[in-house]
Parts: structure tokens; sequence; C-alpha cells
């Protein structure tokens, strides 16, 4: 229940879209809770007790609902799903663990980041470990295919992310480019696993596009309304804190469209701060209020609104079930915990 | 042939040893180098620039080459070990970039490495990146079995580094601790590059064991000759600085021997520089000068060349051959390096 409380917290009618999800699969998220448990043992009594501290954080456990949902909305009675969620969760730690080294943030989930307590060093290998773990859970499913969507998927990660830090500070970056960074940085792993749900349930090519497509939506919603509340949103409610991406001169939406409308005073603003990385404490306060100014966080939560739209699409080729109104419910309270 | 010309540098006899197995696999080496160069290509400039700074600073493809002359031995007649073989230098490139990261070391392979010149964050992504290729390569393959073999070996290398920064700077670790940590982070990956030669080629259990039983004791040599190089070795010939293991703290056996041996004032002498690592620049002319005195790099390279041994008594279930004397051949060069 902490990863539900933590999701309702700061909104009000959405808590209960996520609630019903969880509770559709309740009984499998406890397998793989347990399986996560299992799998980051080791003699290595360090490794054990990095994962932990990131995994037991109260995440979401967002995207290996996805795959325990998408493998049940297509009928799947096996239990190859258990083993293929947590290797997508431990796909994402590890990602998270080298995400917080690269990003140097202090705060993930409400706590101090890993690499701020044991150094870089154990944060980049434990994360090195936990994809190691993630694939031989994925050998253990016995298939081909999920093996290679999920390969791809860590690729097209890794070059999301690189394309992001090749991007920093960089004022010329278009919303495109955005896009296509977030498509690879996050969306790649949010459709791969609700397409790997599909593919070990064994369903038909249609299917397995419609929960593919879902995911990749989602996952782009999901990332530009985590872009917006790192300027507009509670650190409580977030866990890590406001204006990260501004003080690494991480160019994401709200800044490029507040750019888009800028002033020439305003782009200076932008330059020096952005750009150049020359901050005060005063300039996140006034980052603000320009992004509030042109009304960048509404732009960005509009777009955000249209990717979990699509997102809602891709599943009519599903007929009306409990589940599919679950992973509806599931894209509008993505963009509504942002109000 | 820049391979083997860093081989051979430092020492007479050997060369031949490696340039034969060479030669047994060169044609197969060179479709090697060609996939490793398109595979390691992206959209995204920085990651080709950063992955070939370190590929080709000619580095020694003795782990493919291994992979390469498993298959070959067990008379494999298809075109799979190529990708395998792509695979495993993808994996060892993955760790060396994640390694140097954690070490700190700012030379590789006789240039700067990778994270001095374009900082942690891209060197622990595109780490991330060589790691998905690899596994996009396994994929390819088709075979469980050689995904199932490397994944684990993934595994146990980044338990092996973990264990190796957990034991940084205690003066207490056994020969015992310092065998189990080489043989994870290091010939692990030999012995997974060997056996999974053999796996392709369908060769039955007991030349897999044989080849997996060579490529770990083989391994475990490399590593102790390394160790035994950081002491006494020349930089020129190394690529990489002499005294990286003494200024980091890290417990290897030339120092474990040489502590073993120690008087009071010597242990006083090695807990300042290893334990508290409290360093001037003439200690480590001291600290070899101890080694020496004790005779641990003998006693390291002697228990190298038992390793070495057990490898090639590996090698009987296979009929004489010319890539068995080659791979024998070495195995003993791998000691004699360092003479």
């Amino acid at each position: 229940m902490r990863a539900i409380q933590r999701l309702s917290k700061g909104s009000n009618q959405p808590a209960g879209a996520v609630e019903r999800l969880y509770r559709l699969v309740e009984a499998d998220l406890a397998h793989v809770n347990a399986l996560i448990l299992e799998r980051m043992r080791s003699d290595v009594p360090l490794i054990p007790e990095l994962a932990g501290h990131l995994i037991n954080s109260g995440g979401k456990r967002l995207r290996p609902m996805l795959t325990l949902a998408a493998a049940q909305l297509c009928g799947y009675q096996g239990l190859g799903h258990i083993r293929l969620a947590t290797a997508v969760e431990f796909i994402h730690t590890a990602t998270l663990l080298h995400d917080d080294v690269v990003d140097e943030s202090d705060l993930r989930r409400g706590k101090a980041a890993a690499h701020v307590i044991w150094g870089n060093a154990p944060s980049v290998l434990v994360g090195d470990f936990l994809f190691s773990r993630a694939f031989q859970l994925m050998v253990e499913t016995g298939s081909l295919r999920v093996l290679n969507i999920l390969s791809n998927a860590s690729a097209v990660i890794a070059e999301g992310e690189v394309m992001q830090l090749s991007t920093m500070r960089n004022l010329g970056v278009s919303e495109e480019t955005y896009l296509k960074i977030v498509a690879a940085k996050t969306a790649a792993l949010f459709a791969a696993a609700a397409e790997s749900g599909a593919v070990v349930a064994q369903a038909d090519g249609l299917r397995e596009m419609a929960l593919k497509t879902y995911g990749h939506n989602l996952g782009i919603a999901f990332q530009l309304v985590d872009d917006a509340l790192d300027y507009s949103g509670r650190e409580a409610m977030m866990g890590k804190a406001v204006g990260d991406d501004f003080r690494e001169g991480k160019m994401t939406l709200p800044v490029i469209h507040a750019l888009a409308n800028a002033s020439a005073e305003e782009v200076d603003f932008w330059r020096r701060t952005m750009a150049q990385r020359t901050q005060t404490d005063a300039d996140l306060t006034h980052a603000i209020h320009l992004i509030d100014k042109h009304q960048s966080i509404a732009a960005t939560l509009t777009r955000a609104k249209q990717f979990t739209e699509e997102a809602c699409r891709g599943l009519n080729v599903f007929p009306d079930s409990p589940m599919r109104r679950a992973l509806s419910e599931l894209a509008e309270f993505c963009v509504n915990r942002a109000y």
C-alpha cells in the first residue's frame, strides 16, 4: 500500500485510479516483490544493502505493474510474467542508480541517493549487478522475443541518456529533440514493459502493438509531467528536490516553452543560469516565475494530455474490461497528479 | 597486428605464442572487428566517439579470441561465434569503462581514460549502452544457453567488483579472499568466453567444461600477473600507470604476500599507506622495495604458474592440434610476459 499512498499524495480523485489497477495485479505484485528480494541477494553484503535502500524506498512499481497488467489483459494464466516484471523493475532500478551518479542528484524518492551514502563506485557496480540479474530473469522466461524487446529497450535508454547529456545547457534544444530524448530515456522501458507482458501471454501482433503503443505514450506523458513537477511540485510530494533540472541545466519542456516565448532580457537570464550555470539562490524562484508567466507548465501538461489520450486510444483493440478501464484511468491519473 | 605488438612488447620468446593463436583466428577476428565497429554505431555521436576511444586503443582482444578459438577447437563451422565474440568484447569494454570511473584511473591502454576526457557520466552511460548491445548480439545468436552463461558471468563480475571495493584498504584480506575476487571480477568472463564458444559449437558437456576450466584458470593467472606488473612492470609496456593499485589501496597478492612476511615496522608502513592512504611520492618506491625484499612478485608469479598449468591440463580432453597447442602456449605466455 505504500506505493499507493505515495502516488495519491497531493491529488484527490486520481488515487482511486491507481488503486484499481493495484487491486487487479495485487496478487502478482506480491510475487514480484518476493522475487525482487530473493534476486537482489548476494554473498557480498553491500549489494543487497545498497539495492535495498532504493528498492524498498516506496517506488511505485509502475513499470512492473504494466507488465503484469498487460499479461492479464491478454488473458495470460502462467507465471512467466512474474519473472519478467521483476526484470523490468531491476532494469529500472539499475538506470536510477546510474542516473543518480550522472545527475549528481542528492535525493531520490525522499531519501538520500545511494551515491551520497556509499559513493559513486558501488552505485555504478550495483546498477550493473541488477542489470545482469534482469537478464538472468529474462533468460529464465525462456523467451528470446522478450530478451530481444528488453535488450533493445536497454540500448535505447542508454542512448537517450547520452543524448540528454549532449544537450545539457544547450538553449537551442527543440521540443522535437526533447521528445526524442524522452521517448528513449523513459518511454522505451514503459513500452517494453507493456509489450513484453503481451508477448509472454502469446497475444497476437495487434494486441502486442496496442500495448507497446500504450506504454510508449504513457511513458512520454509520465516524463512530461515529471518535468513539469520539477518546477511546480512540492518536494514532500515528489520525494526529490524541486529545481534539480534547473540546477543541472537540463533542457526540459517547461524551459523550452518559456524560452520560445522569452523577451531578450529573459533569454539572457536563461543563458546565464542554464547555459552557463552561474546561478544564485534567487534564480530558481525567478525561473519558476518566468515559467509561470508564459504558462509553460500548462503547455507542458496539455502536451502530456495528448499523449495519454493517444495511450488510451491504443487500448481500443481490447474489449471493455476492468483491466482496460484501470489502464485508461492510470493514463488519466498520470497527468492529473500534477494538478 | 597492433594487438600483437602490444602483447609482445617487453618479452621475447612468448610473442610467437600469441601470434600463433592470432593467426589461427585471424579471419574470424577480422569479422569481429568489423562487427564491433558496426554495432558501436549510434545516432548519438558521443557514443561511438567515446566507445571508439577505448575500443580502438590497441586492446588485445584476448577474450573474443578465446571464444573464437574455443569454437574452432570444437570444430564449429557456422558464424554464430562472431556475434558471440563481439558480445564478449562489448561486455569487457563496458566493465572497463565502469572500472575506470570506479578506480579513478587516469590511464587506460596508454591513453587518457575516457572519464578523464568526457567525465564520469558518459563513461557510465556508454558502458550501459555497450552492455545492452552485447545482449542484443547474444539474442541474435538465438542461444538461450549462451545468454544464460553470459548473464551469469555479468552478475558475477559485478559482484566481484563490489567485493573488491569492500576490501579496499583492508589489511586483513587473505589470499583466499583475494583469489575469490579475482575469480569473479576477471576469470568469470574468461571462463564464459571460452565456454560459450564451445556451446555455440554444440560441443559435448566434457568439452564445454574443459574450455570453461581453461578460461577460468587462464583468467586467474592473467589477473595475478597484472597485479604483479602493477608493482614490477614498466609503464610503457603496460599502458597504465605503475603503482595504481598501491595508490588506490587495492589489496592484491604482492601486498598480501609482503604483508604476511612483514616486520612490525613494515606493517606500520602498509597500514599508513594502504589502509589510511596517506602516501608520499617516495612511498611507492619503498613499497616496491618491500615487495622485492620478500620476493612477493616471484611468489605471485609462482601462484600464477600453477593456474596456467591447471588451465593447460583442462585442454587434455582435446586431441593434439595446432589450436590446442596455441591455447597452451597462450597460457604459458600469460605468465612469461612478466619476466
